[in-house]
């Protein structure tokens, strides 16, 4: 295989971004990634799109083909895909990008992610998403996705002692380090009181727990490692790219508060890149819920079972703590596009390990690890990616 | 790049499977083409699942995860990954598997599709596929897919002289190849008089014109081609996989009686396999309507532009003529689940390689070539098979 590097990266704003279409947002990502590293349009060999739903949300599929000729790639006619799996739909694009590359079969090629999800009611869109559960087992029965984390909350703080305290923390460090993001739908603070005191969605689940519906869009560009400096200074090396599945509904799971797709998609990205959890300088995990981001890091080894609660509390995984982790501010405040996010992750690791993340800088990140989940934790992501 | 092999193929009955889920059809399949090779589960190394629009149909998105979990994999926890190109999410499905075994990252991997359309009405059904053109700008205003191959066929007959008979010469041929497999939707003859006498959809296309709506699934086994003789005595290897896209509307294309995703993707096809059209024994294309086989047959190169009528007519696409077209019944007879329709071509051309057809079978076929088409030509896949 080939050794694979990321050359440039754009995204959207993510919001309520009620003027722009799906085409719209994934085409100003596109052309921010290529500015980026000045690669032209014929020079693109392939481009994978990660999106969840824009069947349901905007009744549009084919947007692969969509989405290419758009960007004005039509007469290249270069090959174009969608590729899904929920809400990891973009760290599943990112690793078809990432085969296509290592493969020898193209060089050039664009992994993005999109989502549009304002364009039907908050009601349309939880149905919707409920499509990522088993709607047969789980959706049917009238399980939303709030509903089954906050299951796993439920089960994790009794099991682990973790409080409701811990998980209201995990929200404010998100939103404290959304605030020096200029790409993020929640730049503002919360503390504790305000997560603790807003609406409850799926007890002991409340408003500020909760990822947000939000259109936005992401690109990465990659390219062979050994030829990328052709198109950047700063080339960021994938030191590895691992997926795993696990049962699709929570009721098959033997234990709901571990996330076992997430562990094992860990254990073998870290195997590829011959590291282990507490080489990791930085981390963008799947933080769909407060609870989740609890579960991440605990399942991607940062620390012991039961204890993410405790190292949240200790600010451990804020920036200076030792392993900062969602610097963008996370799905919880920088926003969830479903199918954007796990390029959104990718973006916002390349410009730590350039040194280019502003007023939230990591300094001296070397290594980062992006972990991306669909459903329940029924599909799970990981890259690690180095200086 | 490593060479790659099928080593194994399976297929659903296609039809209106009524008391079948998409679960099961999937797995179905998934099962026929592990035994067609030995693989137990334990030895897959991903899974690749083309569909176009599971979300629409059956308000069930993740089926990647769905499908390993319900394939009884959720314990090895094996990648698994939807590909989604339209009709064509088939033909992506393979080439992302390819892609997967020719990196060296993955060995044994499986590419499915599946597609489950009678879940909902028939009108749902058309409105669910008018989402593969542009529905802003083509599906809004009212266009269905009859209505786009309609103004293709108009404008072929127009320019070229195609007859109505010429067309009615597609189906009959397709229908009366279908008897022979058993796993086809229509398994009855179609005379000329029967299709010009059919109902009128869109003119000039009537329904025996128009592929049907199906239930299905198919499912290959791939592997590298240097190990391929472990898992069967007649591996069939992938000489080339490619794919192209055009623009995803069909007002602005420069000539839309050709289909250039499909000249590109074929070009770059037998570049890759370095053979020219004449040395294809036989073909799988997408005759989503009668007049998309006759663009198809001269897009790919087997005849002159304008002389697919001709051609048809003459039966050099019959079995015993120059290039046995839809061996399998084709879109049109054998049936047409869209997701499925790329990949249950090449369960047709394997079983024609291996001389496994029964009493469709083209004596001495060495080389094979499967056509599947996104939309009204925004996306196509080519893939080139040898003995």
């Amino acid at each position: 295989m080939r050794e694979v590097a990321v050359v440039g990266v754009g995204c959207t704003r993510f919001g309520e971004l009620w003027n722009r279409s799906l085409r719209d947002l994934v085409v100003e990502a596109g052309i921010e990634a290529l500015e980026d590293c000045g690669v032209g349009g014929e020079e693109i060999d392939a481009l994978f799109v990660g999106n969840m739903s824009s069947g349901q949300f905007t009744k549009q599929e084919h947007i692969g083909c969509l989405i290419a000729d758009y960007a004005g790639l039509a007469s290249f006619h270069i090959p174009s895909v969608r590729v899904e799996g929920a809400c990891a739909s973009g760290g599943l694009a990112m690793h078809q990008a990432f085969l296509a590359v290592a493969s020898g079969y193209y060089d050039v090629v664009v992994a993005a992610g999109v989502e549009k999800m304002t364009d039907v009611s908050t009601e349309d869109a939880t149905d919707a998403l409920a499509a990522a559960s088993d709607r047969e087992w789980e959706g049917f029965a009238g399980a939303t996705f709030p509903g089954l984390y906050a299951m796993i909350a439920r089960l994790h703080m009794h099991r682990y002692g973790t409080t409701r305290e811990q998980l209201a923390l995990v929200s404010v460090k998100n939103h404290a380090n959304a605030v020096h993001n200029p790409k993020a739908q929640y730049r503002r603070n919360v503390s504790v009181e305000d997560v603790l005191n807003s609406p409850i969605v799926a007890d002991p689940l409340r408003v500020l727990d909760c990822s947000p519906i939000t259109d936005g869009a992401a690109a990465v560009v990659l390219a062979p490692l050994d030829i990328a400096s052709e198109y950047t200074d700063t080339p960021i090396r994938v030191k590895a790219s691992a997926c795993a599945t696990s049962t699709i509904s929570l009721h098959d799971r033997e234990d709901i508060t571990t996330l076992d797709a997430t562990k094992e998609a860990a254990k073998r990205a870290y195997s590829m890149a011959h590291i282990s959890p507490a080489d990791v300088d930085i981390a963008e995990v799947h933080d769909c819920f407060t609870i989740a981001e609890i579960c991440a890091i605990e399942d991607l080894g940062f620390c012991a079972k039961g204890e993410g609660g405790k190292m949240t509390e200790d600010g451990e995984t804020e920036i200076g703590g030792k392993i900062p982790v969602n610097t963008s501010g996370g799905l919880k405040a920088c926003g969830h596009p479903v199918g954007a996010t796990g390029i959104k992750q990718i973006v916002e690791v390349v410009q730590q390990l350039r040194g280019e993340a502003g007023k939230r800088q990591v300094d001296g990140a070397e290594l980062a690890l992006t972990h991306n989940v669909g459903g329940s934790g029924g599909t799970a992501v990981v890259h690690i990616l180095s200086r």
